[in-house]
């Protein structure tokens, strides 16, 4: 079983939270081991559903069917359409129904196969179908392995903003099958390795480090050198959930990026034009900018920081960027639509240098001056 | 302010949970008092959500606001139509766009003025609006205040069956005004009066035999009477929610008469011919039956539950039930297709007496024969 065989090629990590643990897998090939892992994890199971899009089923879905197959375990199969347009109640309420006509019980686990999207929403749907069912995460691209499948946000969009309706609830194992980001488009590639970037600027400076000697294994999609970033990311992210599982402190040090980020997808539409992690590039950019102007980031690492994104190919400049003119007013009232506003105005990450981001207040000015820069191009 | 007044005229019961208490206040004329008490709760409150459904608004919903404006709270008020049809997929949609909107944050309470409906529906928004807001409940029916306003239990319906969609959320604060039960008419009343019943018989037998002697006063609405009865209730099911909030043992204690009501509900088909409250009485008639089958509960304990019922009023007998012909094949599917049921069929909970009630598992022919005979009027 393929399980077995690659057991010592894989890599672990155990997320420990207050009601239980769960483990994340990284390795390569690793899907079929699903069914004896599943089988592992809960003793009785018969059936199971598995969530994933049209364009993942295609290329993965048969080696998890066989694999749930050989251990056992039915799998009720419910396939959405790709892109972030599924991300809404519509799809919510078609999945939730088809998960109930399948006669499952309070102990049926969902399996998420796809990428963020897919597990954002059948993470929701497992979070509420009868109050609450086990969740299982395979993410397919490298942006969900390195972040969205680990630390349990789940959730869809609201017709007002982004995943503005969701919960968090944690999965019960995530397998990051590195094999399947063969199958990434170069851009999507990238789009992942913005995240990765993240993770090493908020405390990881010697990952960062080895980022800038080794991205072209990763991007070049070396078996190790993919394994060890993903374990890393996934480490980096899991100590920061065990921390804080709700998001009342620390974790939010991972929106390093994502305050600016958001308002650049808010204005781009979310339409393609603008991938996720594109625009956490150009937020890392803009909230290093903001960090350098007061002061707390050198000017030798924000221009590290760009130098890095640069060569690997992601957007740091506004001519990166899908706009013909980008409005400063606009992005502002965006950042001041933000999910995490209080009275009307976020606290910002920003960054101590690399490897040691922190939360803080940042008056309106710095952040103005900070857009007009970087809109100008300064 | 007349939170201060009364509070020597009301009784508190105060349940504690893994990660927090909250406290069940129960009174008369308590809604103005709101305000303050939200105040006390939310030290920073500036506004909050209001959902209740027109019915109750009208009658309400101006004590609660004028309570909310003396604390200097701002109320932003969600009306729904009355009844179960808004217990859905649309109404929920339509709910959460209303308050992000307002441009509510993670801190800005849900407040939920209403029977069972409003109750859960505002209660699975909070759960999953910005991943959770905080929740306080205000119910408004004798069902509410006595059994869903405690617990945490929230949710709406699926196209296939009640309450499949939902989720734990536990309220920060529940409000039992007495005086809003003036309002509801002597069936909705009644309805309410048959969980009073349920909780005497799981574990409360000298409350059983206070009703016995006492149920004119409180259907009378008798101010003494219905107080002791809200709050002994409440503290009986707070006593069950905190040995087992997610319901995976005891908490399902609860479910008397509920698996045999649910089955008698799903047949009458939700069109207000069969309250839920009445499928509950029938259902107690059926469970108690069932345990003198088997042994557990004596004749005369028997006998006495359905005198009881039948003295308030409540249906009993399969010609109380608006039912021209009951076809016992299709409750028994019902009753396989109960979300509590694994592998087709449900453990049941069954007396062993009044005031000592069981989970147990039970075969398929002592409850088919159970139902031939109920059916059958023996």
């Amino acid at each position: 079983m393929n399980g077995q065989k690659n057991r010592d090629k894989e890599s672990e990590i155990i997320v420990k939270l207050k009601k239980r643990q769960y483990k994340i897998i990284v390795g390569q090939g690793i899907i079929p081991s699903a069914g004896l892992r599943l089988r592992g994890l809960f003793e009785n199971i018969e059936s199971c559903n598995i969530i994933s899009d049209r364009t993942v089923a295609k290329l993965y879905l048969d080696d998890l069917t066989k694999g749930l197959n050989s251990a056992g375990i039915k799998p009720n199969k419910i396939i959405i359409s790709p892109g972030e347009i599924s991300k809404g109640f519509k799809t919510l309420e078609n999945v939730l129904e088809q998960i109930i006509l399948t006669q499952s019980d309070r102990k049926t686990p969902i399996i998420a196969l796809g990428g963020g999207v897919v597990g954002d929403i059948a993470g929701f749907a497992a979070s509420i179908v009868l109050r609450g069912v086990p969740f299982i995460q395979i993410p397919t691209t490298l942006l969900a392995q390195v972040d969205s499948s680990v630390g349990g946000k789940t959730g869809i969009n609201s017709a007002h903003g982004k995943n503005l309706i969701g919960s968090f609830h944690q999965p019960r194992l995530v397998l990051a099958d590195t094999k399947t980001l063969d199958s990434l488009s170069k851009r999507e590639l990238l789009a992942g390795y913005a995240e990765v970037v993240k993770y090493a600027v908020i405390n990881k400076p010697s990952f960062f480090s080895w980022l800038e000697n080794n991205y072209t294994s990763v991007l070049g999609l070396e078996k190790e050198a993919l394994e060890y970033t993903v374990s890393l990311c996934c480490k980096a992210k899991a100590e920061i959930v065990m921390l804080d599982e709700l998001e009342t402190g620390e974790r939010a040090l991972l929106n390093l990026g994502h305050t600016f980020g958001h308002a650049l997808e808010t204005e781009a539409g979310y339409n393609g034009t603008l991938l996720h992690g594109e625009a956490v590039a150009a937020g890392l950019v803009i909230a290093s900018k903001l960090s350098t102007k007061l002061g707390l980031c050198s000017n030798k690492d924000y221009l590290r920081i760009i130098s890095h994104l640069d060569s690997v190919g992601l957007p740091t400049k506004v001519k990166d960027l899908p706009f013909s003119k980008l409005n400063k007013e606009k992005l502002l009232s965006h950042i001041s639509h933000d999910k995490k506003a209080k009275n009307g105005w976020p606290n910002f990450v920003l960054i101590n240098g690399i490897g040691k981001a922190s939360i803080e207040e940042v008056d309106q000015d710095s952040v103005q001056k900070t857009l007009s820069e970087f809109i100008e191009n300064k």
